[in-house]
């Protein structure tokens, strides 16, 4: 695999990732609910084209995947790694994604809106996230007509989008926080603030594996500027806590704290059959010694693609077939087996 | 560590250890119970030395501990590797054990009764056991005048022992009959036929980690070779019955068995804190994997040596020092990791 998740970033030992994403429509076009085969197709065309071009300094490293032809496990094993959203995973319209070779860029085309510029990297940095989809954004801005509205900022199909048409979202691992609960005045006071709290895949997904999105909920109003400090101001207070709590509970009683790390270490490297669920929750755990430094020669790296490889469409991928939740629970256990080199056993 | 236990005897997938044990009083001491110091101490003296004889071909392998001199823990670590009794252990009165080289015989004196010769082999050996058993009995019988009646035979202090004086007892792990509950209707046939079973260290105690200890109930009214017979054809049924359970469990779901196996080896080999109750449990889970094939790369003998160094006087000397419950727990995971070969993780 080659993505995001197998380098390590700055404050990886909460951070698991920083994502940028614009919303752009093209002036040119109707909005994608009232598009028709041939307009989804020529602008697919379009954006291909301008993105694609000698003239984009980003060219060279992008890729057209037609997700329209692609069956659902493919489909899904793109969401699963954050190349494409929920949405496009399973639209009925002309799509596709221009992704770059190192899966930090992907631009879909005919999503809720025509355009979603998306940034991904790991661990806290946002700056350069917001950079590339800058970059990418100020590129094709002079290749296409944006519909934009000087009151309003860019138009988006859902009002919640409209202005920067921005959302900037971190992924944090806060295992301590929901260990003594503290989880909850977390999330009331990001809901007094505007800023949404989600589970690893985004809108209406729940926070497992103790995986946290942090973004704002608010496009309008506030410069990206002021977007992306706000969130990352947020994210780096929610570090700090986290901190103070893994030390404070490891000190409570560190060897009862090492055997639950080691114990989750110990079923997890060793099963035969995992659920979706249970793995989560012991991955979790495992990170957790793995950032504590209590378990060594484990590479967070490897636990970030663990992570995206257990998924059910990554699962089927890697089975090269259908699988029913039974046989995903075998192979989930076999690839993470594999994984921690203990796949003769 | 140098025992029965670090020796793999045959048809050792289900039979763990065979013991023979003959009680013997002498006719010129009163029995125990009435016994004044001096005489217990002359006792002591005059078996020593006979046993000590160069006479005595076991001579020069047997060597005296003194267990009125024993530390408490000392004590509890003899019984654990089941050199002397339980009763011993506590004794308040003056007593010793002589002890083979390899821990396969023990002439504990001052006991229940003056005299208790012990045979103790790895696996299905009853034969073994019960010719060195014979072999020192024999022996001491030419040099020592035991308490020996033509109706009754062999006289002992209780009445349970009299006649022949021997109980003859085989240790086998049955896991399947103990998931599947058919060892209720094992232990109701035993009953019946005035077999005893009972768990990992004798009367009273037990069955812990699935171990069972089978053995003779009286030892009036039937000759030596036929209890050794009775016991050794009850364990060859149990023994034939415990694997055709086992393949059938393992048939029913593979996966599901396999995983069990493989769960209890990752808790067992990496946890940080562990009771005796569970290692018991875990210990049970990773031997059955161990004789099915499933589990390799570990030995059984390396099992039967952490069966008895998980016990709480084995473990407090490892650590050379009195250890509370807690305590124990911590040393009991570090010893099991360190015979795993995971000490440094």
């Amino acid at each position: 695999m080659a993505g995001w998740y197998i380098e390590k970033g700055p404050e990886s030992d909460v951070a698991v990732s920083s994502r940028v994403r614009l919303a752009r429509n093209l002036k040119n076009f109707p909005f994608p609910p009232r598009m028709s085969r041939e307009q989804e197709e020529m602008l697919i065309r379009d954006i291909r084209n301008a993105a694609l071009d000698k003239d984009n300094n980003f060219a060279s490293n992008l890729a057209f995947i037609d997700i329209t032809g692609l069956s659902p496990i493919d489909r899904q094993a793109l969401m699963e790694k954050h190349i494409i959203s929920r949405d496009m995973a399973e639209s009925q319209n002309r799509c596709g994604v221009l992704v770059g070779n190192d899966e930090k860029i992907s631009i879909m085309i005919n999503e809720e809106d025509h355009l979603r510029i998306q940034c991904m990297f790991p661990g806290m940095q946002m700056d350069k996230a917001w950079k590339l989809c800058n970059d990418m954004d100020t590129y094709l801005e002079g290749k296409v007509e944006y519909a934009y509205n000087d009151d309003y900022g860019y138009l988006t199909c859902c009002p919640t989008n409209i202005g920067t048409g921005m959302r900037a979202s971190v992924m944090l691992h806060l295992p301590a926080l929901t260990m003594t609960g503290y989880i909850k005045n977390v999330l009331e006071a990001c809901g007094k603030i505007s800023v949404a709290v989600r589970g690893l895949y985004g809108e209406n997904s729940e926070a497992s594996g103790n995986m946290f999105q942090i973004s704002n909920q608010i496009s309008l109003g506030q410069t990206e500027g002021e977007i992306i400090n706000n969130i990352t101001g947020i994210a780096s207070q929610l570090i700090e806590q986290e901190r103070l709590l893994r030390k404070e509970l490891y000190n409570q009683n560190p060897y009862r704290f090492e055997d639950r790390i080691y114990r989750s270490l110990g079923v997890f490297s060793n099963a035969r059959i995992m659920t979706s669920e249970e793995a989560h929750k012991l991955l979790s755990d495992v990170r957790l010694g793995v950032n504590m430094g209590i378990i060594k020669d484990i590479k967070i790296e490897m636990l970030n693609e663990l992570m995206i490889l257990i998924q059910p469409g990554n699962l089927q991928k890697y089975a090269a077939r259908p699988l029913n939740p039974g046989e995903r629970d075998i192979i989930r256990a076999e690839i993470i087996r594999k994984m921690f080199g203990n796949s003769n056993t």
